[in-house]
């Protein structure tokens, strides 16, 4: 029986990352689902359940209330293969994740919300869009230069960066408009993580 | 003798925080100045010495470079009474670190840029920087309720969430122009930060 509650928002790749480690872990959760413009989010926020403001939010059991989604990685992953042991490599997967929440997500992700959500529609105008689709593609481009020759973001095997930078990226065409032909080592990258063993798409769970 | 050499930017609060904690650890390094707009950032970014096109990136002299600033502290606080020793107080100071970039950086720093930064003056709209500041003060709202009973952002003790959220606060008020004396609990923070043996200020190296 696990203590974990999980207050997440089932359409945003920042939530699902946190529900793909927790599913490739094999743990336990209950999950509070609080979807975007919901009654549930509101309650959630008044009632202090996300003290940042922000889903993911994990409540621990004893009180304890961890926000941001890399860093609830982070406390999930510690002592797990996920973590790379020496501080080189946790500093090359945390840069990766920094990058991740400071120059891709507010692109990447942002342009698929504002191609997706309704409430947002007045916000994509052409230039907007037009933008984010160049500065998205920049980002990839460097993505995809860092993985000539390598299967993985840091370190030889899979690590939180993997889930961090994979949540936002496997949707990226569908939702976000990226022409994501033109990656082809990103794409194979995608495959070997839908590849891994417990491995739960952005709309697999229950 | 150290082997280490970082490339980073005189004015920039990403750069500083690096160079504070080099300062508090009392380490030795090279720098290379890359001020904004200057021929060394152009130079540098053409020599390959930036592989993620941005400032600070620590060379540690074996071919290795460290890209992003948080990761850069972890990678030089290992092992140091700047990152604590268990998970959860890690993680609770990695969600402070990724909230800097994710949500305080793009809001804090920025504005600071729009109003210090003459090359930006044109996309300083009054509509831009109202909107900042607005976005700003909620940001240092939700620190200076998090400091109600707290000395220190992550434990009981100062760690690396200190040194990356002070860099771009200490000059909130002066470069960013927000209301800092609205924010008590935040500036007996920062002078708690600014009375730390070894401290080094923004304009302090040499």
């Amino acid at each position: 029986m696990s203590n974990l509650t999980l207050y997440s928002m089932p359409s945003s790749g920042n939530s699902y990352k946190v529900r793909l480690l927790l599913a490739l872990l094999g743990r336990d959760y209950r999950h509070v689902s609080c979807e975007t413009q919901s009654a549930e989010l509101e309650r959630a926020k008044a009632e202090g359940q996300l003290p940042l403001g922000k889903l993911p939010a994990l409540h621990l059991g004893d009180g304890t209330i961890l926000s941001e989604s890399n860093a609830i990685l982070w406390y999930l992953g510690a002592g797990s293969d996920w973590v790379p042991s020496d501080a080189l490599t946790q500093a090359q997967m945390l840069g990766w994740m920094f990058f991740e929440q400071n120059r891709y997500e507010p692109v990447v992700a942002v342009r698929a919300s504002l191609n997706t959500y309704p409430h947002l529609k007045d916000e994509a105008t052409p230039e907007v869009m037009a933008k984010l689709l160049q500065e998205g593609h920049a980002l990839l481009h460097l993505m995809e230069d860092h993985l000539q020759g390598r299967a993985w973001f840091a370190g030889a095997s899979p690590s939180l960066a993997d889930i961090a930078l994979y949540a936002y990226t496997h949707t990226a065409g569908e939702r976000g408009g990226f022409e994501m032909n033109r990656f082809p080592l990103i794409n194979g990258w995608c495959a070997r993580v839908a590849a891994l063993p417990g491995y739960a798409g952005l709309f697999d769970h229950g």
